[in-house]
Parts: C-alpha cells; sequence; structure tokens
C-alpha cells in the first residue's frame, strides 16, 4: 500500500524586511509574495507576460527559467539571479531580494476630496524689504538690518536659527538687499527671490499610502499632489508588525524612519519640480498620521506603544524642523505635526473630523475612516461631546487575504451589479479585471446575499446555481478565466466571504458600540461622514444591506473622500485650523472598544449578515 | 676672483592646512614650522632628543636621518617618512604633514579667574517628580503625564523636543517614573536619575587656545576646569588667514567648524569625566569668542566679515541645540552664545566687561584685553557711555615672530631682571629656559630700556657692552646655550624689539583714540582692568615704562585672568547676567581706529618709548 506524504514546505524569505512564510514545494514566489505581504506588482496577474515581478534570488533553489522568462529577461539579468516571481517556483528554502522597481506603484493613491481649503491665516508669511546695504557708516549684523527693515514686527523678537542665518547672509547679497523674507511668527526661516510664492506641503501618512499635496500658502489653492506606498510595507504590512520589527531589531527605529523620510523627501522634489518652484519656496509641512506611523516617522520609542496600556511618548501638536525631519525646504522651515487623541487614534482621526466639520456640526454625526484601522467619531451638539473608538478592522477591504483581492489599482474591480445575465463589473481603469478591491468586495457580497448565495451567516448554499466546488472549498465564479486579465478564474471563497465578515463585523461593533455607549439611537444620526479611499467608492446602499453599516433613515450621507489630507491641508494654511484640531483632540473621549461590556459578543453579531430583505 | 653666491632658498609647505614659508638650505624643519607658525612640541629644545617634534615627509628632499633620528624613530617610521623635524634639513622644495600629537599642548591655558562666580537664576532648573504609571485606565502620553506631574510651571506650555521626547519615554520607564526632570524654560531638556545635580559648561573659544570650565547650575560652583589649543591653528594662526581658507576652500567653513566642535566635545567627554558625572548632565553651555570664531564654530558665512565693511551674520545672542553644534550633552540641552558689539570686538569682549563688572562701574573705568587682537573698554559712569575700540596687535606676545618668542608653556620666560650680575630669570615651572613669553617680553623690553641698551626709538646701542652682532644683526644675550634647555644662545634681536613695538604700539595707539575721543585725561582714570593670560602675569610698571600703558596716576589696577571665561561661567549659571551681556552689546559703541583721524601717526607715536625716565 502505498500512502502519498504531503509534499514538503520551505521557507520563503523577503528582503528588505526579512519578511518570512512557508509554502508548499512548487508554490511561485509570487504567491509567497502575497503571502507575506510584500505588494508585488503584477499586471498581468502570474502569467509571465508582463515581466513586472522581477526579484533577485539571493540564495536557494527555485526551478529553471520558464520559456517566459527567457523571452522576459536578458541573459544578464538571469545570470545575476534575477527571475519572475510569477515564474520560479521554490524548490528548498530561498531567499529573495525585492527591488523597490517592482513594488506596486499604479495603485490608486487617492489625493482628492470634495472638502474645500479655505484660505486661512497661515503660519509663515512673505515680507517684501528692500534694505540699505552694509557700509562703513553701517556695519549692523546681517540679521539686525533685517529685523530693522522689517515692518509690521516686534523687531526685539525677531530671531533665526543657523541655517535661516546662513541663507540669510548669503542670498540677501546675492539679492542685492531686495528679497522675501519668510517668517514663522517672529523667526525668519527662508530667503526668497523678490516676489516669489511661498508654498507649503501637507501629507497624510497612511501605514499603506501615503498621500500628499502642494498648496499656495497665501491662497490655499491646490498646486500638485501625489502619493506613494509606504516604504515601510517592507518591514511589516501593518503597524503591530513594523513596531514588532523596530523592537527586535536594533537600529530599526532609524531604519524605518528613514525609508519614510527618503520618500516624503522624494515626493516634496517631485511636487515642487511638477509645479515649477524650488524647494526653498516650501515654508511649512503639515503632517498626519496615526499615532504609530508619527511615532515611527520621527524616531519616537515604540516600545510603549506596542505594549499594554499604549501610551504614545507625545500626543499633542508639535513642530518639528524639517531638517531634523529629513525633508528638504526652506531652510528654517518647520514640520507641523497635528495632535492625536490616544494610541489609537491619531492625528489623521483629528484632521478628518477638522475638514469635515464636525466639529462644528450643529446635530448628531458621525464620521467613519475605514481602512486596515477604522475610526468612529460621534458627535452630539446638544451635549457637546465628542467621542471616538478605533476597530481593528484589518487589512480585507485592502483587498488582503482575499483570494482574488488586491488594492485599489488599474483592474481592479470596484462596481458589480450581479443579474440573471452576466455580472456587471466596473473595473479600475477599466481594463480587464485582475483582482477585487474593498468597494467590489462589498458590492459582491451584497449582492451574493439578495440572490441567497450566501446565507446571513455567510455560508454558501451549495446546492445553488452559481455556487461550485473549488479546489479546497465552494467558491462563486465572478470572471472567468478567457474574460479575466490574469488568464485565470476569479472567484470569491467561502474562506473570502469569512474575511469579509471579519473586517465588517470590527466595524459594525464599533458602530454600535459608540452609539449605544452615548445612548443614542441610529434613527437621532443627521449626518454620516464617509472618508478614506475605500469609502469614496463605497456603495452605500450595499454597505447597508451587508451590515457593514446599520440603517441610519434620518441621515445624510457625504463621502468625503480623503479627509485626513484635506484636513493636513487645511491646517496647512490655517493657524485657526490648528487650534481647531487642538480643540478636538483634547476634548475627543476615547472610548476603548475591547474592554466595554460583551465586545466579543458585539463583534459575533456584527459579523452576521442583516436577515433576509430582498 | 671668485664670489660667493646667496645660498639657495625653498619652500616649505605644511599640511593640513597648506601653511608655506621660504627657508635657505640646510634650515632645519622645526625653523621652518616656526617661521610657519605652527606650534610644534619641542621639549629638548631641537637638539634632537626628546622627539616630540615628529612629522612626517610627504614630498620633497631633506637630510638623511641623523643619529639621534636613528635612536629614537623606529625603522618603520624611518620607511613611513616619518622624521624629527629638528633633525631634518631641507635640501629642496619640501611638503610636509604634521600629526595633532606634535603639537604643543602642554602650554599653560589659563582657565582661572580672580572673579567670583555668583550664583545665579539658571536658565535651566530641576525639577524631581514622581509619577503614576500608564495603566488601562490612564494611557496619557508620556509628555502630557510628565506636565502634570511638574509643579510651578505652565502645563499647557511644557513642551520637547524630539531628542528629549525620545529620552523621556525611554528612561522614565528605566527609572519607574521617578525621575529629575531637567528643564529650560517650559521646555523639557533631559531626565535625570532622581536626586542627580545639573551642570553646565563655559566656554573660551579663542582664537589660540579654548579655556573650558565645569560648573554646578545651582552652586555655581566650578567642577573641572581644562582648556585646548584650538585646533584651527592648521588652517591660519590668525582669524584673517582663517577666513580666508573658508573663502578659498569649498567646504572650508564645515572643515574648520567640525575641527573646533571635536575639541570641544572632547573637553566637554573630559571635564565630566574628570567629576565623575554623564554627559547627560550637562544641561546647558555658554560659548564667547570674537566673533569671527563664533562664525567659525557655527559655520556661519564669513565672506562678509572678511571683506569691508565687515558685517557679520549675527551679534544678537542666541540659543543653539547643543546637538546642532557637534556637543553631546543632554538632549535638548542649548548653547547660549553671547552677544558681540561688532565684528571685531565680539562676545568674549562683552564677557570680560561682564565679569569685571565694569558695566557697573561707579566712575570712570577702563578694561582691556591684550592678545592677538586687543580689545579697550572705556566706561564713564556720569556721561552713561559705553565705548570700545579693537586694536589688531599681532601675535607678538604670544612669542610669535621674535626670534626667541614662545607661548606661555613651561620654559618659557615670564619675567626678567636685569642686574649689573646675571639677569634674574623665572621660567614657568622653574624648568631651564627655553623661550619668552609675553610677560618676559614686556620684561626685558623694560629692562633693556632701563639699561640704556636700546634708546626710545628701539635701536640697540651698538657700542654698549650687553649688546653683541648677531648673525644678522645687533642682539642681546638673555640666556647663554649652557644655561638653556634649548643649549643654544636665546638672544633679543634688534627685529624681536620691532615687533613687539609694532604690537603694543598698537595698543597704546588704541588707549590714547579712545581716551581722547571720549576728551578723558588718563588722570581721570579711576580703574583699569587687565585681562587674559598675558595680562595676568603682566608686571604693571614695566608695562608702563615701555609706554604699552600710559601713566595712570590715579587708577587702580586690577589683573583678572581670564574674564571672558568668568564672564561665560557667569552667564552659564545666570540669566540676569545675560540680561546685562545683552545691554552692554546694545550700549556699547565701538569706535572704528583705522578710520579715526591721524590714526597712522598715533600708530607710529604708539610705536616709540617713553623719554629716558630712569
Amino acid at each position: 500500500m502505498v500512502k502519498s506524504n504531503p509534499p514538503p514546505v520551505y521557507r520563503v524569505e523577503f528582503q528588505p524586511g526579512a519578511k518570512k512564510c512557508l509554502l508548499a514545494i512548487n508554490s511561485s514566489l509570487l504567491d509567497a509574495a502575497q503571502q507575506a505581504g510584500i505588494p508585488l506588482a503584477s499586471g498581468c496577474g502570474g502569467v509571465g507576460t508582463c515581466g513586472q515581478c522581477r526579484v533577485i534570488i539571493i540564495e536557494g533553489n527555485v526551478s529553471d527559467p520558464s520559456e517566459n522568462e527567457k523571452e522576459i529577461l536578458s541573459a544578464g539579468e538571469l545570470d545575476r539571479g534575477i527571475r519572475l516571481a510569477c515564474q520560479a517556483r521554490i524548490q528548498g528554502d530561498v531567499a529573495v531580494r525585492v527591488p523597490v522597481s517592482s513594488l506596486i506603484t499604479g495603485q490608486r493613491l487617492q489625493t482628492e476630496s470634495d472638502v474645500k481649503i479655505t484660505k486661512g491665516d497661515p503660519p509663515v508669511r512673505t515680507v517684501a524689504v528692500h534694505l540699505p546695504k552694509p557700509g562703513r557708516e553701517d556695519s549692523r549684523s546681517d540679521l539686525s538690518r533685517l529685523a530693522a527693515g522689517l515692518t509690521g514686527v516686534d523687531q526685539e523678537k525677531i530671531h533665526a536659527g543657523l541655517p535661516g542665518i546662513r541663507q540669510l547672509s548669503t542670498m540677501a547679497r546675492e539679492y542685492n538687499w531686495n528679497f522675501t523674507t519668510l517668517l514663522h511668527g517672529n523667526e525668519i526661516i527662508g530667503i526668497l527671490p523678490p516676489g516669489a510664492k511661498h508654498a507649503g506641503m501637507a501629507i497624510d501618512l497612511g501605514t499603506t499610502k501615503i498621500a500628499a499635496g502642494l498648496y499656495d500658502l497665501s491662497s490655499g489653492e491646490q498646486l500638485a499632489a501625489g502619493g506613494e506606498l509606504n516604504p515601510q510595507i517592507a518591514y511589516g504590512e501593518d503597524i503591530i508588525s513594523r513596531m514588532a520589527y523596530v523592537i527586535q531589531h536594533p537600529g530599526g527605529d532609524k531604519t524605518l524612519s528613514h525609508s519614510v523620510r527618503e520618500v516624503l523627501d522624494t515626493l516634496l522634489g517631485d511636487l515642487t519640480a511638477q509645479e515649477g518652484i524650488s524647494r526653498d519656496q516650501v515654508a511649512e509641512i503639515c503632517v498626519v498620521g496615526n499615532t504609530a506611523m508619527i511615532h515611527l516617522f520621527l524616531e519616537l520609542p515604540v516600545r510603549p506603544l506596542a505594549t499594554s496600556p499604549f501610551a504614545a511618548s507625545i500626543l499633542s501638536a508639535m513642530d518639528v524642523k524639517a531638517q531634523d525631519a529629513g525633508l528638504t525646504a526652506a531652510p528654517g522651515a518647520y514640520v507641523h505635526i497635528l495632535p492625536g487623541i490616544g494610541g489609537f487614534v491619531g492625528a489623521d482621526h483629528v484632521a478628518m473630523v477638522l475638514a469635515s466639520h464636525l466639529d462644528h456640526s450643529p446635530h448628531i454625526s458621525l464620521g467613519i475612516d475605514i481602512g486596515t484601522n477604522t475610526e468612529i467619531f460621534l458627535t452630539h451638539k446638544e451635549r457637546n461631546f465628542f467621542q471616538s473608538v478605533s476597530c481593528a478592522s484589518g487589512p480585507a477591504f485592502e483587498g488582503v487575504h482575499i483570494s482574488c483581492g488586491m488594492r485599489a489599482a488599474p483592474g481592479a474591480i470596484e462596481s458589480v451589479k450581479l443579474s440573471s445575465l452576466d455580472p456587471v463589473i466596473k473595473t479600475i481603469d477599466n481594463v480587464p479585471a485582475v483582482g477585487v478591491c474593498g468597494s467590489g468586495l462589498i458590492d459582491i457580497t451584497a449582492e451574493l446575499l439578495r440572490l441567497h448565495v450566501i446565507d446571513h451567516r455567510g455560508r454558501f448554499d451549495r446546492d445553488h446555481d452559481l455556487v461550485r466546488k473549488g479546489n479546497k472549498e465552494f467558491e462563486f465564479l465572478l470572471v472567468p478565466a478567457d474574460l479575466s486579465g490574469t488568464k485565470r478564474d476569479l472567484v470569491i471563497t467561502q474562506e473570502d466571504i469569512n474575511q469579509i465578515q471579519l473586517a465588517k463585523g470590527a466595524v459594525r461593533a464599533g458602530l454600535d458600540i459608540i452609539l449605544e455607549s452615548a445612548g443614542i439611537e441610529p434613527t437621532a444620526v443627521k449626518e454620516v461622514i464617509i472618508a478614506g479611499a475605500f469609502g469614496t467608492f463605497l456603495n452605500i446602499q450595499n454597505a447597508v444591506r451587508t451590515g457593514l453599516l446599520p440603517v441610519f433613515p434620518n441621515a445624510i450621507f457625504r463621502q468625503v473622500g480623503n479627509a485626513a489630507l484635506a484636513g493636513a491641508a487645511q491646517s496647512l494654511v490655517s493657524k485657526q485650523f490648528r487650534k481647531r484640531a487642538r480643540k478636538i483632540a483634547e476634548k475627543t473621549h476615547h472610548l476603548e472598544l475591547t474592554t466595554y461590556p460583551d465586545f466579543s459578543l458585539r463583534f459575533a453579531y456584527g459579523m452576521l449578515f442583516p436577515g433576509d430583505e430582498s
């Protein structure tokens, strides 16, 4: 009797970041990357034709180059160990290096918001001066000379840091004592040619994505916008793994901080270049992000933040010299960090509240920013309170741990309507579908519920026409191989549905608890702000149908896009908004979900789908 | 007829600093170093026995190794081009590298002063706290937790920079939330173990010498003191050559700044180690120096300062993070730079006035700090004015350009009394004489005048018994070779006298002009403060006899030692003294000597010696 043994399992390690995973022999390195959470680009969906998923084998055995690889890669590349991750199959323990150029970059990095940035009272102003030149009879220091030439200031208080003074002494002569002074309060932070405008950069430092905008500091007008993946992904997909990396690796704090600073500084260079202005014209930078990201950016200790009782080093607003944060702007420019509320409710949440004007809401309003971590804000005008919760919703809505999940990139299915005929599918950029992103997953789930393909517990009806038995489990065929951009079937499996339930259950539990703790019925809610990239494309009706959101019969919904970035931009150009941000941070009470009575039960309840409504 | 040609002359270049000089063939490299102003150590006075004057021949020809060199240097050293400067004689153009270890370091670096540092209101205070630990019910940020635990502060205004916050989060847990907080105003600049004292460092950043003291910030008590040569000497003996070096060499500003920062940081380490305290306990640093030195230290542009109309970048007091100045102290510690008066009258002068309390003088007082640059301060209580001048007295009183001149180091003749018998000579540390330092030069000059060896124009009386014909000119034999530590005659030449005349002429012209411009007769001066190392050992009577000083018949003289360092120390421990320093800087009118009517004539007059008075 011959009994087949299970196939051998090998270890794959990805560099940089030392992310490891275990896979069966003959699994592709692309599978391994997906399992390890490395966002490898794969335009063709893993059929070896796009050449995007190049990796370098550091050591270990993989299968011989395929015909596709021989066609796409040069002999030299193959010699250097370069392979296509989708083609190379593991034959033993393998160590692989992932070049940055092979990471997904084409994904939708939302920088837009429907929030209008109002012109404000910027923290930096420009003052044009025309100064007398130094002479034998007038050998005042450069700083005194400039101070005397500034009108409308307390000359006694005018000062400058070393980089500002250096630029003053050098450039004042270059501009023949006729120039524009950048003043941050009473501090001279830079010198510009006469008439030059001053700009600022707002940054939303997300765990996964970084969004940034360049703004005219006088008018508040957006001049340019851009985004990048957070390069710290190489050291952990979520904040917890990144903090673990820092705690376990001496110098890890510097590594992670450096990686994100480098990307931010490049973004600053790109945006100013786009707009044709110099880095010296960037007079202020405003950053928002969750508390852990801010700590990782500023190289603050994360051990206390990562372990109970999760105390942050600092939550209040702070001003750091751009130079000390690795950003090259006007010599004395500051980075303003908005205040956070708690270890798990950060400055990005405050910025969202600020941009949505939830702090000025005249009635009962909710703000929801759905992401890997979902923050919910509740305000009740009459009772004068601000409350927030944070839910660990996980990365399912980012497409992670979903069999055909992907982030919102070209080819991602973002909305779905099932009919008796073929499904009506909309992909980002209208190219052949290669996966499903968050909003698409909610649509599919809602449709599967409507058609009774799944029941309210999320179980597939095995006898349903639309259900088939897949490799391991029951599944729904969304796009057949011949129509998909990957040339493979795109399916939704039982496990996918379970992952979606976990994510939406966490959000729903947060919503139920924040309302219940305040004694507010959903009927009393007058306004629901949905922020964030996922929220922008979310079909609200389907969100309610899946139970992600309860029914808010009297509420107006506003999907505001990247409100965190908008809040950062608003605080960039207005000191008044910074005051409001401080007030929000001080006034908001953070409700700790996990210690709320019966939290687990509520979470379990939240995972269920609403009863039959069709 | 054979006529002898003059011997060939070759160029010697010293690195680092590219200092060059021309010498006749067979001159020693030690002679060259002296001519070039390189302070090469030479304990044996150049007879090849002490081995201190090691240099490295980069290129060019010198004489073969002497027997002494073969004894002192290893074969390996000789192979690497290492030679004794006193033994190697030039045979052509030579380039030489001088290791730092071969520079004079044993010289007298005055850190003492008779000025008592009064206990003050230090800019940094310590606050002991015992804080509740973070818990599930109390997850405030570390900064908020500490702010709430500080008594007697405006908690709203408490803040900290990144390095301070980093230390707080790490060390608060290490000390179990029971520690001492260092507060600079409302800024948390560091965390110390419970009960630790806080100290500060005062620095007098001289062109030639750096003097530093470590002080208890609470009591004002000096804990330790030390000094070093200013390493920038390698790039120019005087400030003008150093500024020229910076202007001519891209990156020269960084090089010079780095060199002095490194020495200061080492001094800080040495002084704290001496006292058995940690660098973290150094909570404040106060620096004085001439305006150019401050610019070179802070890496500020020097071109405007080096060229007419000599405008400084900044003259007002400033606070710079110690970290940004290359000094490792408490994480958020500041370096306070005292204000200066003008391009040539710097913070060291203000500190001297402050330490001598000249700003509070109840009558007419003078303050004189004699050095390579001599500053003079005049105050008239009734007329409520402060006046200062700066004289380019040159380095003769430092022993430079004097045939047997040397700085105040062991073996330097510091006082001389000539009698009909042998001269009575006192050397520093009472070791055999190897040269003459400034105070000795004044004594000798006064004695030579008294004995009519030189006349009031400074000319040697060729017929005088004490005058002999030297190699090139007439000279006075001070110490014969058999009594000198160098085994060579120590002589005072006609050229030496001329150099002394130039130096004292500049100082005297400054004194005459500052008094005349104010309409004050020397008889009206009630007090004369003599500051600085040279001034400490100066025989006042001889200073008057040589005409360096006029006769002040009604004045009390106070030789206060290193008053600049004392002023820095006083400002280190007292905010009140910083206010006084600002007032001095603002109130003092700087009189530009070179534009004063008949300056050259007065200078020439000042060079003369007073008529026969013996």
